[in-house]
């Protein structure tokens, strides 16, 4: 479908959005998404006046539009835009040799340019191995890097004391794990499954503003702001389990536009409250402290096996 | 896949069941489909021992395979099949011409040759309209057919003081009901939406015993056995809403054998119980006495618009 004429200013549409039905120039599309972003922060309040927030910023296109939205947020003088916070960074080098020396040279320029305060923390420095290290074990890369990920800026949100940790999930990722958590009716994934997850001992606030963002408005933000995300991917990437429900759902969006957004917001609004009372909070790793739901938690483990000695 | 040798007798397999890893000969694919059926019987406690079983014929495949399965238990000397139960069956004439005769007909001499007794409800007789009626005015046929069916149905199982109405409504019809109902977040159809739905005052039990039979199975059944279903579909048809979610759920399985059945009864099995509570009993319509959830039931405000002054 031609985009025509901009709802907003009249201009030539670059892009036309069908669950909204709107079509818009560049410049109204980069403003509609801010507010979006905005509108989402507020309604599930996700970040506080004042609040510390640190992004964790992996290089990559969500990641680098995440931080960009907040910063034009943080800098805006329009009153029903801005958002009076800190904005930190945060990168995790992952030691995967000529890929995350790509990774933390962007999320640094990137960093460098808007003034943000950067931090790199080294896998291996933390935990004594690094990602090339258990691929060369035959350790599956992709889930010991989850693993490893979700610990690590955890733990740094938590000793640095920031309010929340932002991560850069979209609309396509969340509405992609709600699918298969339905379709295997996990309702302990469902019961934990939110775009706001309150802190709680040894666990840092952690919220995804994009999550109303589709995948496709991502691409094309980052596209419209000059945003150079990391070239080539992850040596180790597989076709992840989620691709499969990605496709299925695009599929169903073609068909209905807003299928995602109304699937998304419905679970938060109505499915999610019913269970609330399944979470069970975890108890606490024996070695490190932070929270787990076995006694060792899994990145103790990885550090007891591959770390050193 | 080329389905080689059947695994219970060796001979040419005509059958492949990706979900089962399962290849079959013609014979046993057969014993298969009343076994698994059996065992859903069993398992969902849909049929007791001498009850009274009422099935809606309505003379497509789905039904008259439900009542050729059911009669394969009934007549078996095989203690794990065998069911002791009184079955009959009923056919809804809704008065659409050129296409109710040959329901009628197909469902009248289906029973007639396999002994059944049967009883045959004219809409125009109960409502004083019939679905043409009701297409010349400018009615949904579809949503109207649906008012119509649920209604009339019950009311025969209630007044002949059947224990069970029994429905044809497939593994495939079910998932996809499902996946529409979560996409759209719709809790109050999640927490009716049940293979086995109980008796209570103004309802016959509803069971559906192919929910864990795929449409692909049904269509095999009733080929291999001959069966001929109703020639040709309902003037009226059109894509029901749920075929987007049929194909989204093909395309899921295809690549996952087993996602359906694992979707439904993982369903029914963890994410059902946790909406127990919601389920409000409906009152009863000022009209006919009849369960409604609004003052007066979708029946008898058809019948007041459109049946006999």
């Amino acid at each position: 479908m031609l985009a025509g004429r901009c709802r907003w200013c009249d201009g030539d549409a670059e892009v036309f959005l069908p669950y909204a039905r709107l079509s818009l120039c560049r410049t109204h599309f980069k403003e509609y998404i801010v507010r979006r972003v905005r509108r989402t922060i507020e309604k599930y309040r996700m970040i506080k006046e004042g609040e510390r927030v640190l992004v964790a910023l992996s290089g990559g296109k969500d990641s680098l539009v995440l931080l960009h939205v907040l910063l034009a947020m943080k800098n805006s003088n329009d009153p029903k835009l801005s958002l009076n916070c800190d904005l930190e960074a945060v990168t995790l080098d992952l030691g995967i040799r000529g890929y995350s020396e790509k990774c933390v040279s962007v999320a640094c320029a990137y960093c460098d340019e808007f003034n943000v305060p950067h931090y790199t923390v080294k896998l291996i420095e933390l935990a004594g191995f690094t990602i090339d290290d258990m691929a060369s074990q035959r350790r599956p890369a992709c889930s010991v890097c989850g693993v490893v990920k979700r610990y690590v800026l955890n733990k740094v949100g938590v000793e640095m004391g920031f309010d929340r940790l932002a991560m850069g999930h979209n609309l396509d990722d969340e509405a992609a794990v709600l699918l298969s958590n339905y379709l295997s009716a996990n309702v302990e994934l469902l019961s934990r499954q939110h775009p706001v997850l309150p802190a709680r001992e040894g666990m840092v606030s952690r919220i995804k503003p994009l999550f109303e963002v589709s995948e496709s408005e991502t691409s094309m933000y980052a596209q419209f702001q000059g945003l150079t995300p990391v070239d080539g991917k992850c040596p180790y990437a597989v076709t992840p389990s989620t691709h499969r429900f990605k496709r299925a759902l695009n599929a169903l969006e073609e068909e209905a536009p807003a299928t995602k957004i109304k699937m998304v917001r419905g679970f938060i609004e109505r499915v999610k409250p019913l269970l609330d009372n399944i979470e069970t909070p975890p108890g606490k790793c024996a070695v490190c402290g932070y929270p787990s739901s076995s006694g060792i938690c899994g990145f103790c483990r990885l550090k007891k096996a591959y770390g050193p000695m």
